[in-house]
Protein backbone atom coordinates (compact mmCIF):
# COMPACT_ATOMS: atom_id res chain seq x y z
CA UNK A 1 0.00 0.00 0.00
CA UNK A 2 2.83 2.14 1.03
CA UNK A 3 4.70 1.81 -2.20
CA UNK A 4 1.47 2.05 -4.24
CA UNK A 5 1.02 5.35 -2.67
CA UNK A 6 4.43 6.42 -3.81
CA UNK A 7 3.79 5.38 -7.30
CA UNK A 8 0.50 7.60 -7.52
CA UNK A 9 2.09 10.97 -6.22
CA UNK A 10 4.71 10.21 -8.68
CA UNK A 11 2.37 9.79 -11.44
CA UNK A 12 0.60 12.68 -10.17
CA UNK A 13 3.72 14.62 -10.35
CA UNK A 14 4.38 13.82 -13.63
CA UNK A 15 1.05 14.07 -15.26
CA UNK A 16 1.49 17.84 -13.28
CA UNK A 17 4.91 18.07 -15.25
CA UNK A 18 3.08 17.13 -18.68
CA UNK A 19 0.02 19.57 -18.21
CA UNK A 20 2.80 22.18 -17.99
CA UNK A 21 4.84 21.27 -20.96
CA UNK A 22 1.24 21.49 -22.69
CA UNK A 23 0.53 24.93 -21.19
CA UNK A 24 3.88 25.69 -22.40
CA UNK A 25 3.34 24.71 -25.87
CA UNK A 26 -0.11 25.86 -25.71
CA UNK A 27 1.44 29.46 -25.04
CA UNK A 28 4.13 29.04 -27.75
CA UNK A 29 1.76 27.75 -30.75
CA UNK A 30 -0.54 30.91 -30.14
CA UNK A 31 1.99 33.53 -30.28
CA UNK A 32 3.64 32.01 -33.28
CA UNK A 33 0.43 32.29 -35.01
CA UNK A 34 0.22 35.53 -33.99
CA UNK A 35 3.55 36.44 -35.34
CA UNK A 36 4.26 34.00 -38.35
CA UNK A 37 0.71 34.60 -39.15
CA UNK A 38 -0.07 31.09 -39.81
CA UNK A 39 -3.81 29.75 -38.92
CA UNK A 40 -2.95 26.47 -38.53
CA UNK A 41 -1.36 27.08 -35.32
CA UNK A 42 -4.82 28.50 -34.16
CA UNK A 43 -6.02 25.36 -35.00
CA UNK A 44 -3.12 23.17 -32.97
CA UNK A 45 -3.88 25.39 -30.01
CA UNK A 46 -7.49 24.37 -29.79
CA UNK A 47 -6.59 20.93 -30.42
CA UNK A 48 -4.20 21.11 -27.47
CA UNK A 49 -7.04 22.27 -25.34
CA UNK A 50 -9.37 18.80 -25.57
CA UNK A 51 -5.62 17.49 -24.33
CA UNK A 52 -5.59 19.66 -21.23
CA UNK A 53 -9.18 19.05 -20.13
CA UNK A 54 -8.69 15.30 -20.21
CA UNK A 55 -5.36 15.61 -18.20
CA UNK A 56 -6.72 18.22 -15.46
CA UNK A 57 -9.69 15.54 -15.22
CA UNK A 58 -7.31 12.99 -14.07
CA UNK A 59 -5.20 15.22 -11.80
CA UNK A 60 -8.26 15.86 -9.76
CA UNK A 61 -9.21 12.47 -9.77
CA UNK A 62 -6.31 10.96 -8.94
CA UNK A 63 -5.49 13.69 -6.12
CA UNK A 64 -8.70 13.07 -4.66
CA UNK A 65 -8.29 9.85 -4.36
CA UNK A 66 -5.21 9.44 -2.58
CA UNK A 67 -6.59 11.79 -0.43
CA UNK A 68 -9.44 9.77 0.54
CA UNK A 69 -7.64 6.47 0.37
CA UNK A 70 -4.64 6.90 1.99
CA UNK A 71 -5.21 8.86 4.87
CA UNK A 72 -2.07 10.71 3.93
CA UNK A 73 0.60 12.41 6.36
CA UNK A 74 0.50 15.91 6.53
CA UNK A 75 3.32 16.76 4.26
CA UNK A 76 1.77 14.42 1.45
CA UNK A 77 -1.74 16.21 2.09
CA UNK A 78 0.16 19.50 1.63
CA UNK A 79 1.19 18.22 -1.58
CA UNK A 80 -1.58 16.81 -2.61
CA UNK A 81 -3.69 19.77 -2.37
CA UNK A 82 -1.05 21.71 -3.95
CA UNK A 83 -1.53 19.58 -6.67
CA UNK A 84 -5.45 20.62 -7.11
CA UNK A 85 -4.51 23.96 -6.97
CA UNK A 86 -1.78 24.08 -9.60
CA UNK A 87 -3.59 21.80 -11.77
CA UNK A 88 -5.94 24.36 -11.79
CA UNK A 89 -4.26 27.35 -12.30
CA UNK A 90 -2.74 25.43 -15.48
CA UNK A 91 -6.02 24.69 -16.85
CA UNK A 92 -6.61 28.25 -16.48
CA UNK A 93 -3.45 28.87 -18.61
CA UNK A 94 -4.35 26.97 -21.14
CA UNK A 95 -8.05 29.29 -21.59
CA UNK A 96 -5.52 32.31 -21.78
CA UNK A 97 -3.46 30.84 -24.46
CA UNK A 98 -6.79 29.90 -26.56
CA UNK A 99 -7.64 33.70 -26.12
CA UNK A 100 -4.50 34.70 -27.09
CA UNK A 101 -5.08 32.17 -30.50
CA UNK A 102 -8.36 33.46 -31.10
CA UNK A 103 -7.43 37.38 -30.93
CA UNK A 104 -4.33 36.09 -33.03
CA UNK A 105 -6.85 34.09 -35.72
CA UNK A 106 -8.68 37.88 -36.33
CA UNK A 107 -5.81 39.73 -36.34
CA UNK A 108 -4.03 37.85 -39.13
CA UNK A 109 -6.78 38.30 -41.47
CA UNK A 110 -5.81 42.04 -41.16
CA UNK A 111 -2.89 44.11 -42.18
CA UNK A 112 0.11 44.27 -40.14
CA UNK A 113 0.15 46.66 -37.60
CA UNK A 114 3.97 46.82 -36.72
CA UNK A 115 6.70 43.99 -36.05
CA UNK A 116 6.03 42.30 -33.04
CA UNK A 117 9.04 42.35 -30.43
CA UNK A 118 7.49 42.83 -27.05
CA UNK A 119 5.06 40.53 -26.74
CA UNK A 120 6.70 37.87 -27.97
CA UNK A 121 9.33 38.70 -25.21
CA UNK A 122 6.52 38.84 -23.07
CA UNK A 123 5.81 35.40 -23.97
CA UNK A 124 9.51 33.91 -23.22
CA UNK A 125 9.07 35.29 -20.05
CA UNK A 126 5.81 33.98 -18.97
CA UNK A 127 6.62 30.52 -20.27
CA UNK A 128 9.83 30.40 -18.36
CA UNK A 129 7.74 31.39 -15.63
CA UNK A 130 5.38 28.80 -16.03
CA UNK A 131 7.88 26.11 -16.44
CA UNK A 132 9.95 27.24 -14.00
CA UNK A 133 7.56 27.35 -10.89
CA UNK A 134 6.85 23.58 -12.31
CA UNK A 135 10.54 22.73 -12.03
CA UNK A 136 10.82 24.51 -8.15
CA UNK A 137 7.01 22.34 -7.25
CA UNK A 138 9.25 19.03 -8.38
CA UNK A 139 12.33 19.62 -7.31
CA UNK A 140 10.25 21.57 -3.73
CA UNK A 141 12.57 24.63 -4.40
CA UNK A 142 11.45 27.58 -2.70
CA UNK A 143 14.66 29.33 -4.14
CA UNK A 144 13.29 28.74 -7.68
CA UNK A 145 9.17 29.60 -6.30
CA UNK A 146 10.87 32.78 -5.22
CA UNK A 147 12.53 33.29 -8.60
CA UNK A 148 9.14 32.83 -10.22
CA UNK A 149 7.75 35.30 -8.29
CA UNK A 150 10.75 37.97 -8.47
CA UNK A 151 10.13 37.36 -12.34
CA UNK A 152 6.64 38.91 -12.06
CA UNK A 153 7.93 42.59 -12.26
CA UNK A 154 9.64 42.29 -15.84
CA UNK A 155 6.64 41.04 -17.45
CA UNK A 156 4.38 43.93 -15.48
CA UNK A 157 7.15 46.36 -17.28
CA UNK A 158 6.81 44.84 -20.65
CA UNK A 159 3.23 45.19 -20.36
CA UNK A 160 3.24 49.16 -19.68
CA UNK A 161 5.87 49.24 -22.11
CA UNK A 162 3.06 47.73 -25.22
CA UNK A 163 0.36 49.60 -23.84
CA UNK A 164 2.19 53.10 -23.97
CA UNK A 165 3.73 52.08 -27.78
CA UNK A 166 0.53 50.72 -28.81
CA UNK A 167 -1.51 53.90 -27.25
CA UNK A 168 1.19 56.39 -29.31
CA UNK A 169 0.04 53.67 -32.46
CA UNK A 170 -3.76 54.89 -31.53
CA UNK A 171 -3.57 58.45 -30.99
CA UNK A 172 -1.75 59.27 -33.98
CA UNK A 173 -3.77 57.05 -36.77
CA UNK A 174 -7.62 56.06 -35.32
CA UNK A 175 -7.34 53.23 -37.76
CA UNK A 176 -4.91 51.11 -35.91
CA UNK A 177 -7.57 51.34 -32.83
CA UNK A 178 -9.40 47.78 -33.20
CA UNK A 179 -5.94 45.75 -33.84
CA UNK A 180 -3.66 47.65 -31.00
CA UNK A 181 -6.56 46.96 -28.74
CA UNK A 182 -6.57 43.24 -29.60
CA UNK A 183 -2.52 43.34 -29.25
CA UNK A 184 -2.89 45.39 -25.90
CA UNK A 185 -5.26 42.56 -24.46
CA UNK A 186 -2.85 39.75 -25.46
CA UNK A 187 -0.30 41.56 -23.38
CA UNK A 188 -3.36 41.27 -20.47
CA UNK A 189 -3.57 37.42 -21.39
CA UNK A 190 -0.12 37.15 -21.06
CA UNK A 191 -0.09 39.01 -17.84
CA UNK A 192 -2.75 36.44 -16.41
CA UNK A 193 -0.41 33.62 -17.39
CA UNK A 194 2.50 34.94 -15.53
CA UNK A 195 0.08 35.73 -12.67
CA UNK A 196 -1.24 32.03 -12.93
CA UNK A 197 2.84 30.76 -12.50
CA UNK A 198 2.88 32.96 -9.54
CA UNK A 199 0.33 31.72 -8.02
CA UNK A 200 2.04 27.92 -8.35
CA UNK A 201 5.34 29.27 -7.08
CA UNK A 202 3.43 30.49 -4.09
CA UNK A 203 2.05 27.09 -3.69
CA UNK A 204 5.16 25.82 -3.72
CA UNK A 205 6.49 27.66 -1.20
CA UNK A 206 3.58 26.95 0.99
CA UNK A 207 4.14 23.32 0.51
CA UNK A 208 7.50 23.36 1.36
CA UNK A 209 7.67 25.75 4.49
CA UNK A 210 4.20 24.48 5.66
CA UNK A 211 3.95 23.43 9.40
CA UNK A 212 3.39 19.88 10.26
CA UNK A 213 -0.05 20.14 11.64
CA UNK A 214 -0.45 16.52 12.08
CA UNK A 215 2.37 16.20 14.26
CA UNK A 216 1.16 19.52 16.24
CA UNK A 217 -2.22 18.23 16.64
CA UNK A 218 -0.98 15.74 19.56
CA UNK A 219 0.35 18.15 21.51
CA UNK A 220 -1.58 22.08 20.83
CA UNK A 221 -4.37 21.13 18.66
CA UNK A 222 -6.10 18.57 20.44
CA UNK A 223 -5.77 20.56 23.56
CA UNK A 224 -7.56 23.42 22.19
CA UNK A 225 -10.20 21.18 20.76
CA UNK A 226 -11.72 21.50 24.39
CA UNK A 227 -12.45 25.05 24.62
CA UNK A 228 -15.72 26.17 22.74
CA UNK A 229 -14.54 27.93 19.66
CA UNK A 230 -14.88 31.84 20.56
CA UNK A 231 -17.42 32.68 17.48
CA UNK A 232 -19.50 29.51 18.68
CA UNK A 233 -19.28 29.66 22.45
CA UNK B 1 -14.70 14.90 18.31
CA UNK B 2 -17.43 14.89 16.16
CA UNK B 3 -19.44 17.64 17.16
CA UNK B 4 -16.32 19.89 17.15
CA UNK B 5 -15.75 18.87 13.84
CA UNK B 6 -19.13 19.62 13.04
CA UNK B 7 -18.85 22.71 14.55
CA UNK B 8 -15.45 23.31 12.66
CA UNK B 9 -17.04 22.76 9.08
CA UNK B 10 -19.62 25.14 10.36
CA UNK B 11 -17.28 27.82 10.92
CA UNK B 12 -15.12 27.44 7.86
CA UNK B 13 -18.72 27.92 5.71
CA UNK B 14 -19.02 31.09 7.88
CA UNK B 15 -15.86 32.85 7.06
CA UNK B 16 -16.61 31.84 3.45
CA UNK B 17 -19.57 33.69 3.20
CA UNK B 18 -17.98 36.73 5.20
CA UNK B 19 -15.36 36.70 2.54
CA UNK B 20 -17.65 36.65 -0.24
CA UNK B 21 -19.62 39.39 1.71
CA UNK B 22 -16.43 41.08 1.72
CA UNK B 23 -15.46 40.70 -2.19
CA UNK B 24 -19.20 42.22 -2.88
CA UNK B 25 -19.01 45.35 -0.49
CA UNK B 26 -15.64 46.33 -2.15
CA UNK B 27 -16.85 45.51 -6.12
CA UNK B 28 -19.69 47.78 -4.69
CA UNK B 29 -17.52 50.24 -3.46
CA UNK B 30 -14.71 50.70 -6.29
CA UNK B 31 -17.97 50.72 -8.79
CA UNK B 32 -19.63 53.46 -6.21
CA UNK B 33 -15.94 55.06 -6.05
CA UNK B 34 -15.87 55.51 -10.19
CA UNK B 35 -19.79 56.07 -11.00
CA UNK B 36 -19.70 59.12 -7.31
CA UNK B 37 -16.18 60.38 -8.32
CA UNK B 38 -15.29 59.36 -4.91
CA UNK B 39 -12.22 58.78 -3.73
CA UNK B 40 -12.77 57.99 -0.14
CA UNK B 41 -13.89 54.95 -1.62
CA UNK B 42 -10.86 53.92 -3.33
CA UNK B 43 -9.34 53.91 0.39
CA UNK B 44 -11.87 51.90 1.95
CA UNK B 45 -11.52 49.42 -0.72
CA UNK B 46 -7.87 48.57 -0.29
CA UNK B 47 -8.56 48.81 3.17
CA UNK B 48 -10.86 45.96 2.86
CA UNK B 49 -7.46 44.28 1.02
CA UNK B 50 -5.87 43.43 4.74
CA UNK B 51 -9.03 42.24 6.21
CA UNK B 52 -9.45 39.85 3.46
CA UNK B 53 -5.80 38.51 3.38
CA UNK B 54 -6.58 37.38 7.28
CA UNK B 55 -9.71 35.63 5.93
CA UNK B 56 -8.05 33.81 3.34
CA UNK B 57 -4.96 32.97 5.71
CA UNK B 58 -7.59 31.52 8.11
CA UNK B 59 -9.96 29.89 5.86
CA UNK B 60 -6.78 27.83 4.61
CA UNK B 61 -5.65 27.12 8.02
CA UNK B 62 -8.52 25.76 9.10
CA UNK B 63 -9.53 23.87 6.39
CA UNK B 64 -6.07 22.36 6.09
CA UNK B 65 -6.05 21.52 9.56
CA UNK B 66 -9.44 19.36 9.57
CA UNK B 67 -7.81 17.82 6.82
CA UNK B 68 -5.37 16.50 8.50
CA UNK B 69 -6.54 15.98 11.91
CA UNK B 70 -10.07 14.15 11.17
CA UNK B 71 -9.32 11.88 8.49
CA UNK B 72 -12.80 13.13 7.11
CA UNK B 73 -15.10 11.32 4.93
CA UNK B 74 -14.97 11.66 1.22
CA UNK B 75 -17.84 14.07 1.28
CA UNK B 76 -16.41 16.48 4.10
CA UNK B 77 -13.22 16.10 2.25
CA UNK B 78 -14.44 17.34 -1.12
CA UNK B 79 -16.16 20.17 1.19
CA UNK B 80 -12.61 21.05 2.48
CA UNK B 81 -11.12 20.79 -0.99
CA UNK B 82 -13.74 23.02 -2.58
CA UNK B 83 -13.37 25.40 0.28
CA UNK B 84 -9.55 26.18 -0.23
CA UNK B 85 -10.48 26.37 -3.69
CA UNK B 86 -13.32 29.00 -3.32
CA UNK B 87 -11.22 30.82 -0.72
CA UNK B 88 -8.28 31.04 -3.19
CA UNK B 89 -11.11 32.51 -5.94
CA UNK B 90 -12.57 34.92 -3.39
CA UNK B 91 -9.43 36.46 -3.13
CA UNK B 92 -8.20 36.58 -6.56
CA UNK B 93 -11.50 38.95 -7.38
CA UNK B 94 -10.50 40.73 -3.90
CA UNK B 95 -7.98 41.65 -6.48
CA UNK B 96 -10.04 42.48 -9.19
CA UNK B 97 -12.00 44.90 -7.38
CA UNK B 98 -8.66 46.80 -6.11
CA UNK B 99 -7.59 46.72 -9.59
CA UNK B 100 -11.01 48.45 -10.40
CA UNK B 101 -10.67 51.12 -7.77
CA UNK B 102 -7.13 52.29 -9.17
CA UNK B 103 -8.23 52.65 -12.26
CA UNK B 104 -11.22 54.77 -10.99
CA UNK B 105 -8.84 56.49 -8.62
CA UNK B 106 -6.50 57.75 -11.91
CA UNK B 107 -10.01 58.13 -13.86
CA UNK B 108 -12.18 60.49 -11.39
CA UNK B 109 -9.01 63.03 -11.84
CA UNK B 110 -9.91 63.84 -15.11
CA UNK B 111 -13.15 64.83 -16.83
CA UNK B 112 -15.81 62.08 -17.18
CA UNK B 113 -15.96 60.64 -20.94
CA UNK B 114 -19.91 60.02 -20.60
CA UNK B 115 -21.92 59.12 -17.96
CA UNK B 116 -21.78 55.24 -17.06
CA UNK B 117 -24.61 52.87 -17.10
CA UNK B 118 -23.93 49.58 -18.85
CA UNK B 119 -20.51 49.04 -16.19
CA UNK B 120 -22.47 49.83 -12.83
CA UNK B 121 -25.10 47.24 -14.45
CA UNK B 122 -22.40 44.99 -15.51
CA UNK B 123 -21.09 45.14 -11.54
CA UNK B 124 -24.49 44.55 -10.23
CA UNK B 125 -24.49 40.99 -12.35
CA UNK B 126 -21.29 40.20 -11.34
CA UNK B 127 -21.89 41.31 -7.52
CA UNK B 128 -25.32 38.65 -7.51
CA UNK B 129 -22.83 35.77 -9.40
CA UNK B 130 -20.92 35.86 -6.66
CA UNK B 131 -23.22 36.08 -4.21
CA UNK B 132 -25.59 33.08 -5.70
CA UNK B 133 -21.87 31.36 -5.82
CA UNK B 134 -21.72 31.15 -2.02
CA UNK B 135 -25.53 30.50 -1.27
CA UNK B 136 -24.98 27.79 -3.64
CA UNK B 137 -22.07 26.31 -1.80
CA UNK B 138 -23.43 27.53 1.63
CA UNK B 139 -26.82 25.72 0.72
CA UNK B 140 -25.41 22.66 -1.40
CA UNK B 141 -27.81 24.15 -4.88
CA UNK B 142 -26.05 22.89 -7.95
CA UNK B 143 -29.75 24.17 -10.07
CA UNK B 144 -28.35 27.60 -7.82
CA UNK B 145 -24.69 26.54 -9.26
CA UNK B 146 -26.32 26.38 -12.72
CA UNK B 147 -28.01 29.68 -13.04
CA UNK B 148 -24.93 30.98 -12.00
CA UNK B 149 -22.39 29.73 -14.58
CA UNK B 150 -25.56 30.60 -17.20
CA UNK B 151 -25.26 34.24 -15.85
CA UNK B 152 -21.92 34.45 -17.46
CA UNK B 153 -23.03 34.99 -21.22
CA UNK B 154 -25.03 38.11 -19.87
CA UNK B 155 -21.65 39.62 -18.68
CA UNK B 156 -19.86 38.58 -21.53
CA UNK B 157 -22.58 40.63 -23.79
CA UNK B 158 -22.16 43.61 -21.61
CA UNK B 159 -18.71 43.67 -21.94
CA UNK B 160 -18.79 43.13 -26.13
CA UNK B 161 -21.78 46.17 -25.59
CA UNK B 162 -19.04 48.43 -23.64
CA UNK B 163 -16.25 47.88 -25.93
CA UNK B 164 -18.16 48.27 -28.97
CA UNK B 165 -19.69 51.97 -27.57
CA UNK B 166 -16.16 53.17 -25.93
CA UNK B 167 -14.35 51.96 -29.49
CA UNK B 168 -16.70 54.74 -30.93
CA UNK B 169 -15.84 57.07 -28.88
CA UNK B 170 -11.72 56.32 -29.00
CA UNK B 171 -12.31 56.42 -33.35
CA UNK B 172 -13.96 59.85 -33.30
CA UNK B 173 -12.17 61.65 -30.98
CA UNK B 174 -8.29 60.70 -30.10
CA UNK B 175 -8.27 62.62 -26.69
CA UNK B 176 -10.73 60.20 -25.05
CA UNK B 177 -8.35 56.81 -25.76
CA UNK B 178 -6.30 56.86 -22.07
CA UNK B 179 -10.02 57.36 -20.46
CA UNK B 180 -11.89 54.79 -22.70
CA UNK B 181 -9.24 51.89 -22.42
CA UNK B 182 -9.47 52.16 -18.54
CA UNK B 183 -13.14 51.35 -18.79
CA UNK B 184 -12.35 49.15 -21.19
CA UNK B 185 -9.92 47.36 -18.82
CA UNK B 186 -12.48 48.21 -16.02
CA UNK B 187 -14.62 45.83 -17.87
CA UNK B 188 -12.71 43.30 -18.07
CA UNK B 189 -11.93 43.45 -14.32
CA UNK B 190 -15.38 42.54 -13.88
CA UNK B 191 -15.85 39.87 -16.70
CA UNK B 192 -12.70 38.18 -14.48
CA UNK B 193 -14.66 38.26 -11.54
CA UNK B 194 -17.45 36.71 -13.13
CA UNK B 195 -15.31 34.14 -14.31
CA UNK B 196 -14.09 32.96 -10.46
CA UNK B 197 -18.08 33.12 -9.89
CA UNK B 198 -18.28 30.43 -12.12
CA UNK B 199 -15.54 28.20 -10.98
CA UNK B 200 -16.89 28.39 -7.42
CA UNK B 201 -20.23 27.75 -9.33
CA UNK B 202 -18.37 24.56 -10.82
CA UNK B 203 -16.77 23.39 -7.54
CA UNK B 204 -20.36 23.46 -5.77
CA UNK B 205 -21.34 21.04 -8.77
CA UNK B 206 -18.29 19.11 -7.93
CA UNK B 207 -18.85 18.67 -4.44
CA UNK B 208 -22.88 17.62 -4.62
CA UNK B 209 -22.28 15.39 -7.94
CA UNK B 210 -18.95 13.74 -6.93
CA UNK B 211 -18.97 10.10 -6.10
CA UNK B 212 -17.73 9.15 -2.99
CA UNK B 213 -14.28 7.89 -3.21
CA UNK B 214 -14.34 6.53 -0.24
CA UNK B 215 -16.82 4.32 -0.22
CA UNK B 216 -15.93 3.16 -3.48
CA UNK B 217 -12.42 2.58 -2.13
CA UNK B 218 -13.24 -1.18 -0.45
CA UNK B 219 -14.76 -2.76 -3.39
CA UNK B 220 -13.06 -1.25 -6.60
CA UNK B 221 -10.00 1.00 -6.09
CA UNK B 222 -8.83 -1.05 -3.78
CA UNK B 223 -8.89 -4.19 -6.38
CA UNK B 224 -7.36 -1.98 -8.57
CA UNK B 225 -4.21 -0.86 -6.40
CA UNK B 226 -2.87 -4.31 -7.02
CA UNK B 227 -2.59 -3.59 -11.04
CA UNK B 228 0.62 -2.04 -11.82
CA UNK B 229 -0.53 1.47 -13.38
CA UNK B 230 0.02 1.21 -17.00
CA UNK B 231 2.90 4.31 -17.19
CA UNK B 232 5.03 2.66 -14.50
CA UNK B 233 4.15 -0.84 -14.78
Amino acid sequence: MERHFEVELQAIRDRLLAMGGLAETMINKAIKALVDRDESLVQAVLAHEEEMDLLCIEIDDRSFTQMALMQPMASDLRFLVASIKINSDLERIGDQAVSIALRAKSLITQPQLKPLIDIPRMASLVQEMVRNSLDAFVRQDPELARRVIDGDDAVDNLRDQVFRELLTYMMGDTSTIPRALDLILISRNLERIADHATNIAEDVIYIVKGEDVRERGDKELRKGLRLPLPQHG
